[in-house]
């Protein structure tokens, strides 16, 4: 990548990269490429460019790598730690919004500090995937002028890293994350009560992921509403919140308009994009999309919420 | 009512009217009016005219009465029946979509055989609310050429009923449940498989109502999505489905239109009806709106959902 080309990169991202070991009814796949930041910035690179920030062990195989290689994604913040690849193994239940946590290795994560590139710092588009949020932190002071800070946690680091948490959602912008994590952060089972208290915590705009239900959006100003795509086959839901948000911040990042109309097109954007995601193990189907696919599939998703 | 209103009435339904004993986590209500029949009747009433087939008992209080009493409703079909009305007491979780029955008496539902008076036969809209399924197929037998029958029916009938449940959908236009209920009439937990089977049955088109996550459409041609409208403050649930298919119903007599389009802005009017009967106990908001109320919600539901 030449110099010039680094120079427009549009978005950072930080998050996880690793080997995903998946139980699905429909299958299974063994160490296969996941972690948030694999799917965010494959996602994201359909719509514009994407640097990445993260750990990999020296066992990482090298056909992941090549997963990861694109003209639109730079690696440079890639780190390769002493030690093994971050590891994750779960089983799905029959309903696939049940999972559980089989194994986890922390593995080259655990001594994980996260150092941009001179050439990262002033990406205008920043996501932090999800990620221990001291580390959050961390990026983000590496980061100076970033138009827009997008942000994912789990609740693992709701219950654990509460302080830690608290002082990034009062640098972000959109906070990103699903209705349980969102009931669990503000206290409240009402999902508009727990909005407004987690907008008084510092993001100026909340997404709510609620699954294969769809997306709410969240602002002092105004809340938007989209169903997500009806799918006959979700072979494996893995991912599908990280690719929602690299398509959310992909379209972001390359319209530039961050506007409430902005936001309302970026978020169909993840969701289609999301949508391709689950069709298959790890990004075997988000890999091998055109963006073609994914102007058919928004157009189909306009014709099915209009009225 | 005179001959020539009693002519243009729009739409028949059956269902219960009876009283309800609800526990919320917003307070209780103690023998209020409820029933499939009182929900459906009033909503569809602020778009249209409607003649009620039911039975009451002869303890059926002045102030239930009352609230079913408006000129856009025709009782000639709610039958006195010697013996108690029809009680439900039910209690809802900390998580609104889940309840106990904690107490049901049939009473006069136990004799019921719904008889339609001369004037509701030739009805164009006819709504099957829920109730015994032999039940929805006597009215049935008792009209005739019906531009649009729509149909409800709860888990009890499909585990129990499911012969006659079956007869009764061949006969639909527009069957109307919710998830679970499909995928119990399915056998598939996919809603979009689900849906596919279901439309196998009979009905034209299905509409899979998912509470706070909003309503689906399927039909051989499309698929369409709709959020629900998000509330802040659900003080009770009991009778949103009733509602939404009035709302729904309604707008669709009013309209005479039953294309796709029509069908699309009915589901979001049914939507708009059911959020406003879940801010109070029983029929206390839903009875005490106005077609104005229901335009301005209407034009939020727009700006909730556009992009």
């Amino acid at each position: 990548m030449d110099k010039r080309q680094e120079d427009v990169m549009r978005i950072v991202v930080v998050g996880s990269v690793g080997l995903d070991s998946i139980e699905t009814p429909s299958g299974r796949a063994d160490e296969v490429l996941g972690g948030s930041a694999a799917y965010f910035a494959v996602a994201a690179s359909y719509f514009t460019t994407v640097n990445v920030v993260a750990v990999i062990g020296e066992d990482f195989p090298s056909d992941a790598q090549a997963t990861l290689t694109a003209p639109n994604i730079n690696l440079d913040g890639l780190e390769v730690g002493a030690g093994r690849t971050f590891r994750w193994t779960g089983r799905y239940h029959e309903n696939l919004n049940i999972r559980d946590t089989l194994d986890l290795q922390m593995n080259v994560v655990a001594n994980f500090a996260p150092k941009l590139p001179e050439q990262y710092r002033h990406t205008p588009f920043v996501f932090l995937g999800n990620i221990d949020p001291g580390l959050q932190s961390q990026v983000l002071d590496q980061t100076d002028g970033a138009r827009l800070i997008g942000c994912d946690t789990i609740s693992h680091w709701i219950e654990h890293e509460r302080a830690a948490l608290e002082a990034v959602l009062k640098r972000v912008d959109v906070l990103i994350i699903n209705d349980e994590e969102a009931g669990m952060l503000s206290g409240e089972s009402n999902v508009v009560k727990s909005a407004r208290r987690i907008l008084d915590m510092g993001p100026k705009t909340l997404l709510v992921k609620r699954g294969e239900y769809g997306v709410l959006l969240f602002s002092p100003q105004s809340v938007f509403a989209v169903p997500a795509y009806p799918l006959e086959d979700v072979v494996d839901p893995t991912g599908a919140g990280d690719s929602f948000a690299g398509g959310f911040l992909g379209y972001l990042a390359e319209s530039n308009d961050t506007s409430e109309a902005g936001l309302r097109k970026a978020i169909v954007y993840g969701s289609v994009v999301a949508s391709f995601t689950v069709e298959d193990f790890s990004l075997r189907r988000l890999h091998a999309l055109s963006r073609d696919s994914i102007e058919q599939r928004y157009r189909q998703f306009v014709s099915l919420t209009e009225f």
